[in-house]
């Protein structure tokens, strides 16, 4: 459990909150944003102008500021109006209501920003509080509270403490834990992502802090608690850690990310934009964790670099070859079998909020006599070139379908299911949702068995 | 499939929005809002000056102001710069990118409030389209055109309706297909709550709506959409119906919904407390789907009003039995049995936000020589005279452990596990998020053993 600080004064219920909420300095904090991410977008070789990128540094601008609002809130506030009296039992009978009831919220999302690479993190988060003196907190305020500290640049060792040490502060109750289960993007290394199988797409840890009652965390408390979240702890990834959870969680701190002649591309120009948004936001740039940040935050930034990824296989872009259109007579003579890809791992760049999308890229086609074997390599190599720049899901649907139909026939359908990070980490974090798009070329485009044989060989295990 | 007007206008982009967003009508909104549920809560017998209650006019008109924003919402707002060119293919080679290329977004969870009660419902939604004229529309947008629409007082199918045509004409691609799953929170009969096992706790239906190529529900295009969807169809339950979703859908408006005295004790100046909430969110009262309005929501408020439902058992709460202390000894001689019964279930409102919170109880306790059988249902009653109230939850837990004290024995724990329909439907949003609270009297306050013990037989299927 992660050392706290019971100290409770006025200081503490503020809990760092950074005064510079007021509209004409968050206006100035959006503009400061906008003017370093127009200097990211050219150090990727982008041309700001270009129509699906022209707002794109006010939309990173507002999602920055809105996703670090947590340096203007006050838990203070929060929590104000919030304690209700609440009858316990007799002294000697048991615990429970207002005084030594154990209170848990379980399950609530919450996204935070790794304060190592500015990426989002994911958080399901659960809390614990035992009341004393009579009185209890809204229940919704647990959530709360905990929202101001997860829009922050943060750890997940961080994160729970914060949230424990304000909560013990706020409500005095006997104690409080807080448990946290964090999942953080984790890119493949681009030189070799076709090759890296067993790549893991995030990196999972666990947090834990407790105060009060529950800083031993072999307390009776602990047990009790952990007792009511034992089915989610069931679900825990293995290599989930206890304590110790340090900066080496973030995938972009390990030596192996992005080595070589990517990292010795990061200018100066683009360290001191990236420190421009650290102290837009809020934060203090002397803070020693945040010191490799900028250099973190471009190498992933500067994955997605156009052209800086090339083709495994060459020589296929640029042939269209002639195709025979075959029928789909399933008992007839000519029957014609539907091969495809599925799964095809994918990363890319939403171009209009520079934040990551990926999923899966399943291709379909027609296979037919005299038809080449295509290897599975080959098409990640294209789904790998298409995928690692700015995008938008529709346009790498497309240009994935029109780049393997010469060497697949002009019969080719493409399905990308994708989860977009930018869907859950800003205004509308929509947690569970994620995306389809359809590219049909060809015999696809006109036939609804095709369309439907093919959809129905894709697994349901996407979500 | 709903029917659609298609005529794209100026008006028809404003949607419906009523010019009433203005801070001082908002401040005025909320205070007319306050004083109506003032009205209500005297109504129900309650004092609103207890501490509890003090604030609950206040959270409550947020609350409705917050869930209802989307009358002051327009589209055209949401899509304007959010539209973007995007290449499709050459005519005659296939679909893709921004002429013809089916996009789907998935999953996105929202809430509305019924038209017919006022209660929150839950939706997932799903929403495809097909971009025509080289241009897409950014992805998220399809999850924030939605919210303004869920955000009024709606039925399934008209919010699946409306959804639809705004994109429609927002857009105005190839067509728009709309896939709305809806739960709607069904109270158990007060009068028979104990006996029907059988109880649903949620109404379930489906709604769709298609415009442009989606118009006839049997075309090809949603034979497409709904592949893509094939997994979420499969979760659906079987009374989900296909249109002709109607009023029929709010177990409100079942006639065997809470008749007789409960129905009889609404009185007018409750009834027209509800029409200035209507009003004051920006609805029209003259709507014929908002006639019978107030008299349903009073009649699941009136639900909980205090000491309106009797115990099945008397006799037992005011007695306090004498207990032995049997110590827990696994293999001595006095070895005691931990005796439960879980999942019981209960019904109850939140009284911070006049919004049910629900789910079940467990009750441990110890048995030794010389206790008496427990009827399930008794317990079941406790439940029931302690849950139809305003409540909070640790009071609940609280309550439930000292009256089953006296009939069980001292040596008792009461868990609850919750959803909280405010945790869900107002700010904060949390859709997996549930409560756990607990009481412990005598020897369970005391022996973490015996904690464990009956902690660990209770299920995980909550959530």
């Amino acid at each position: 459990m992660g050392a706290l600080e019971g100290r409770y004064s006025e200081e503490i219920m503020n809990n760092g909150c950074i005064d510079m909420g007021s509209d004409d300095e968050g206006d100035e904090g959006v503009a400061a944003i906008q003017e370093a991410v127009r200097v990211l977008l050219k150090g990727l070789g982008e041309d700001v102008n270009r129509e699906g990128l022209r707002k794109t540094p006010l939309r990173v601008a507002k999602a920055f500021r809105e996703g670090t609002r947590g340096y203007r809130q006050k838990v203070r506030d929060i929590i104000h109006g919030a304690l209700f009296p609440e009858a316990g039992l007799a002294k000697g009978i048991g615990h429970a209501g207002g005084a030594g009831g154990l209170v848990v919220v379980r399950d609530l999302d919450l996204f935070s920003y790794c304060e190592s690479c500015l990426l989002p993190f994911q958080v399901k988060c659960h809390v614990g509080y035992i009341p004393s003196g009579q009185r209890v907190i809204g229940l919704s305020k647990l959530s709360r509270v905990a929202e101001v500290f997860a829009k922050r640049l943060q750890d997940p060792q961080r994160l729970a403490n914060e949230v424990c040490s304000a909560l013990q502060n706020g409500i005095r109750p006997a104690g409080v834990a807080v448990v946290l289960h964090c999942s953080h993007l984790h890119f493949p290394n681009v030189e070799n992502a076709p090759l890296d199988a067993n790549h893991q797409e995030w990196v999972k840890v666990e947090a834990s802090s407790g105060s009060g009652v529950f800083e031993d965390e072999n307390s009776d408390s602990w047990v009790d608690f952990l007792s009511l979240l034992k089915f989610r702890l069931g679900k825990m990834e293995k290599n989930c850690l206890r304590n110790g959870v340090t900066s080496s969680w973030c995938p972009s701190q390990s030596i192996s990310y992005l080595k070589g002649s990517i990292a010795a591309s990061v200018d100066s120009d683009m360290v001191s934009a990236v420190n421009t948004i650290l102290s837009s936001v809020g934060e203090d740039l002397s803070r020693k964790e945040l010191v490799g940040t900028p250099v973190h935050f471009l190498k992933w930034l500067i994955a997605f670099r156009s052209a800086k990824f090339e083709m495994k296989s060459n020589g296929y872009v640029n042939g269209r070859t002639e195709c025979i259109r075959p029928s789909l007579e399933v008992n007839g003579k000519h029957d014609v079998q539907i091969q495809s890809e599925l799964n095809l791992s994918f990363w890319s760049q939403c171009e209009h909020h520079l934040l990551p999308f990926h999923g899966v890229v399943h291709i379909g086609y027609l296979c037919h006599e005299g038809s080449k074997h295509i290897a599975r390599q080959q098409l990640q190599s294209i789904v790998n070139f298409y995928g690692f720049k700015l995008q938008v899901q529709e346009r790498l649907t497309r240009q994935i379908a029109e780049s393997v139909s010469p060497i697949l026939g002009c019969d080719v359908m493409v399905v990308i299911e994708a989860n977009h990070i930018c869907m859950i980490s800003r205004g509308i974090e929509k947690f569970g949702s994620n995306t389809a798009t359809v590219a049909v070329l060809g015999q696809f485009s006109s036939d609804p068995i095709a369309r439907s044989r093919f959809l129905s060989s894709i697994p349901n295990a996407f979500s």
